[in-house]
């Protein structure tokens, strides 16, 4: 029986590749925009009144299924992960308390609610966390949570700072104001609402000071909010730019470590070639390169295949070129090239082909006279074809 | 008849260069901004009463004419394009969903809308998309859309990440303020407004929570909000710096290259010499160094000439440059130098000066070489002229 | 009695490492959180009802405790500086007027204020000066404090600018709006309100322009205030950027200085690996690598100790490192490593290590042949063990 | 008479360095606070009641004043700047319309009004303008203007789209509002006034979508805003950053070149110590190194002189250099600097110190010599003096 439980446990996992895996992907994603958006227009009276009914259902469909396959992925996460698989209850609580088991843990809130004791109504708001379903896979999520930890110090130290504003304004605007607006300055935890509304720049109206000190209290907390917010955003800016240039230089360095084509290269050469080129995903069908448009950049196959669009059509592999012709001549494209299935490619820039070739000559020369010999060759080609 | 068609749409066609080119687009430009003010005022009922009737006139007069400007170009677009002169209705369909088609298309949209049967009052308002005439040919747009488009990703993990703050605190707002306030917290929908207000720190005060976990939710939306901005502000500031460098220069290199004065350098110091160099544009006339003023930089004249304001003035074309004597000697220019055509010139700033000097010994050597030979000159010159 | 008192001055000082003082430092910032929360919440009357004698009690508490502090640190002063121990007023002065002297007045306050006769519940509210306790000692502070000082000039002609669009806005709103809304816009220091207020985007709403002139004085000044923010933030993100490069590198370099491991290396080759290593710290305990989890970087010890958790555990100590092999292998980290006691490692990035083998072979020859030796002991000590 | 005459008009011109031009530029920005603070301040009736007459009479005492000095500069421009001493009209036009004479006609503004007819109280509004007089001379003001002209073509098409995005978001505000709401959104150019209002995220409240399509247009232009304002802080934080690291870099060179001690270096070496160096003043009296502190950085002086704070005092000038033991020896520092006169100093981080022993090993070896030298003349001076 453990063979078919283990496969069984592993269709239902996620794989990390593969174009079934897609597919589930982009199902779950939907199932959860759906689910969502149902929960979401449930509360809208007016919408309530006339499917209300239809809504609950499907807001109640999706809440039991995606409990289903907590309840599943729970059970079966001893087979998922060959390495507990001898301490099952182990390999459950380790799967439960990773990113994914929590992940899958907010999509059976609503049905844990309920079991709890909760009214349908009020169980089915829990429906809100299946949105971190679509987050937690957000391609961006991992680079943002890296350069937020990297720079959580500075931002602990700033978060204090913002601490510190909040209640020593509200203090003083306490103070000034307490006596004169009693309802909304009356204490400080509601003067603190006024500056935090105050110093986030939203400013709502609904608590305005009206004395000399409160207002001139009002335009120094305004300013540091200002100020502060500014400096959060060089924080990460800093951290940002220095993630970006460090995550682009590990992917494009795995990518040409793939291209035969600079296998002869040393080590600094690559790191060199690595800065100089940059990746770039194309769907199959996409068109890469169209004729007659200006050619800014020549491309370098890393996986799939691209066709050329002449006749008869070239096609071309993982490790081949094309493009450069444009870069070399200055004219315009003079075919359009269409990504024959999914395609990595790297491109390298008109400015980065010219440092390339100021800086490594030899590669510029090779790429020259490949791009030399396909002109004999499309001379002799279309020679043959009577072209 | 094919030939004056021919020429017809070519003239009809924006020229990418030209004095011609420039004379149309200005009276283009002013077209859409009568235009579209005339719409926006004729709006307002108390000009209305006075000028509507001319302004409605000056509205479709513009737009009658924008509406045939979409026809005819359409209609000739198999001609102006020769690519496709023998497949003209593919060649309409090429140029209708292409930028500039959808650009003109915003143009006709009013007459349009009035053709499909809508009344003159909203089929005019149509008009405020010819301002689309204006920002499509915005010089910064095309870099804007190429750090977009290369930070896609980033913005849409954050955009993911701005919905999943919306929909969580909407829902928690609308339990908490939802008895509390009905009209305005009564469903998740009413509440997400509020919540869209608030992140975006815009906060009109028109739905403000009053309970306790209703203020703490919001307090954690605005940090929120200013965080996510900051993040945008982050992701943007690394893109548009990349392209930024970028962009200046493979326009740099392209002047140098035209610069016979950098024929004889090799490629590596022609990528460092680029590095170096500003490019800027000077119309016909401007005075592009004035006396007495201090000298922080030379030029090299890429296109047109300029005139060095001596007696007797001396004139100086492509490839030759000026300004270098302030630069050696550290004293104020000597003569004032005015554009005589249209230049554009690539300016070197002291600062960059001196690193050229450090670091290319041999071309600060030349630079030095032709400006004693030009003061030697000058006193000859002087001498000669009894000045 | 002169050594017994200089050691309880030494022990009143909060020293600057071990155990002792950390333990110390919570104790004081936990006392400053929960007096200063008590404070707060001792002026919302619903609470003050219920509690309120409590909460002014703990208050009291505390502001006595933090007067007798600031009272026996002044006193002791001389004792616990060693430099000015035979002037001992000259030393207190020295202690009153430095930063920590700054921060323990700021502690004393409500006593103080009660003493020189205000009733307590104002001399109370002073207690909110104990939050800058917290903020003091902060980890970004000075990192914060060096940037704003850097740019003082730059934001000191900002912030002329900012009063300049203060008060010229709030003249022409005066002129435009006095008559219309003389409550709101009736005097010039009327409309700073407004225009301060508007410049910062929090937008009350408490004034609004409703004349045309008032309205496009409003649009210019919301779009300038727009304008100083960026700008500010572009000050801010400079010098940022500069001061976290510099302080990462100085860390850096002291942290590689003590690694027995690049003794060996010249000075230039030390600056350029501080370049690529970024120091980080793990308490005792934690989990520094996972087994089976993707290898992106290798560790350097600097202090602290490691255990490798194989069967027999493996400890390094300071000039060792690990996490090597699934650099090299691009496998998956085959054994987890726990922090034995707090431990500052630096790292070495994926990206950065092939910067390195390709900058520096013989380093990363030396990592490979250390890494290959261990694989080798690995086997044997297995085989000897019958593992 | 001439003589006197350009004499008298020298010294009204404010004189680019000296104690005695500075004098006269703190005493005009005085008189510019005082002058404005009290325009500012007469228009609160309050205060006018009790001070009105003083107030005006303070105003328009200075008021005369600068319409004097305006009057006075204007007519004797033709003495003040002899390269048009033989033209005084055109000297006094250009004077007029460069800079300072446009500044110096902000101030002639309330009496030039005056005489136009104006009344007083509306006159004296014009005093706003005197604030120009305090700006103008801001020491950021030059870079902000360089970054804000470079980035020009950026902030246009920025501003384009800014534009772009009122209009059409107040058309369809009007369509969709215009009927619910007439006072508000009743013409497009009232719903520009909420547009502008809303992109800019100072969200007044006055005005407020109620409609469905109304509310998501908003967020829309909520989201457009803080786009556009992430996008012009990426364009300035861009500027800025260059800006900020040529002109560093530029007054390094000046002042290195200034330093005897890097007189021997070429210009490769000098450039490159000028990227290490950063400058920094002292007022005389002020403490540079005080002793006992930690030592992070060593100081060339450049112009002026600091007194090193031992028996017997020593006195360094320019070209001479300190605070290298602390860098080499990391111990704190052992004597307190003061600047003797107003002292001009490269500063040498210690983190560019390291870079400097890296890159330069003479450079470095020469500072160790000259340090080792002081040990030695230090033991000898105190043995010698008995110390």
């Amino acid at each position: 029986m453990r063979p078919s439980l283990a496969s069984f446990a592993a269709a239902l996992e996620t794989p990390p590749s593969g174009p079934g895996a897609y597919g589930i992907r982009v199902a779950h994603q939907a199932a959860a925009i759906i689910a969502v958006a149902a929960m979401v227009l449930d509360t809208q009276s007016t919408l309530a009144h006339s499917y209300g009914g239809i809504l609950s259902v499907v807001v109640w469909v999706f809440a039991v299924l995606f409990a289903v396959e907590y309840g599943l992925r729970l059970a079966l996460a001893p087979w998922a992960h060959w390495a507990h698989r001898d301490e099952p209850w182990r390999a459950r609580w380790h799967w439960a308390t990773n990113f994914h088991g929590i992940v899958d843990l907010a999509g059976a809130l609503p049905v844990l609610t309920l079991a709890v004791g909760a009214s349908p109504a009020h169980a089915q708001l829990y429906g809100a966390a299946w949105i971190v379903k679509l987050v937690a896979y957000a391609p961006g999520l991992e680079l943002v949570g890296r350069v937020l930890r990297n720079a959580r110090k500075s931002m602990g130290g700033l978060f204090l700072g913002f601490c510190m504003v909040l209640i020593v304004s509200a203090t003083i605007a306490y103070e000034a104001e307490g006596s004169v607006q009693p309802d909304t300055f009356g204490s400080i935890p509601s003067a603190m609402w006024w500056a935090v509304v105050t110093v986030t720049t939203v400013g709502y109206g609904d608590a305005v000071p009206v004395t000399l000190v409160g207002r001139v209290v009002a335009a120094m907390v305004m300013v540091c909010g200002i100020g502060m917010f500014a400096l959060w955003t060089a924080i990460l800016v800093t951290g940002f730019s220095y993630e970006m240039r460090r995550r682009e230089f590990l992917r494009t360095w795995d990518l040409v470590a793939r291209v035969p084509y600079f296998h002869g290269l040393g080590a600094g050469t690559i790191a060199d070639v690595a800065q100089l080129l940059r990746p770039s995903d194309f769907a199959a069908g996409t068109v890469v390169v169209r004729r007659g448009q200006p050619g800014d950049c020549m491309y370098f196959i890393v996986t799939g295949e691209i066709t050329i669009d002449i006749k008869p059509p070239v096609t071309l592999g993982p490790g081949e070129f094309f493009g450069e012709l444009a870069l070399i001549t200055g004219e315009p494209r003079s075919a359009t090239v269409v990504a024959k299935t999914a395609c990595e490619l790297l491109h390298l820039d008109l400015a980065d082909f010219r440092q390339l070739t100021a800086r490594h000559p030899d590669v510029a020369k090779q790429i020259e006279a490949e791009a030399s010999r396909r002109r004999r060759d499309g001379v002799v080609r279309r020679e043959t074809l009577g072209a």
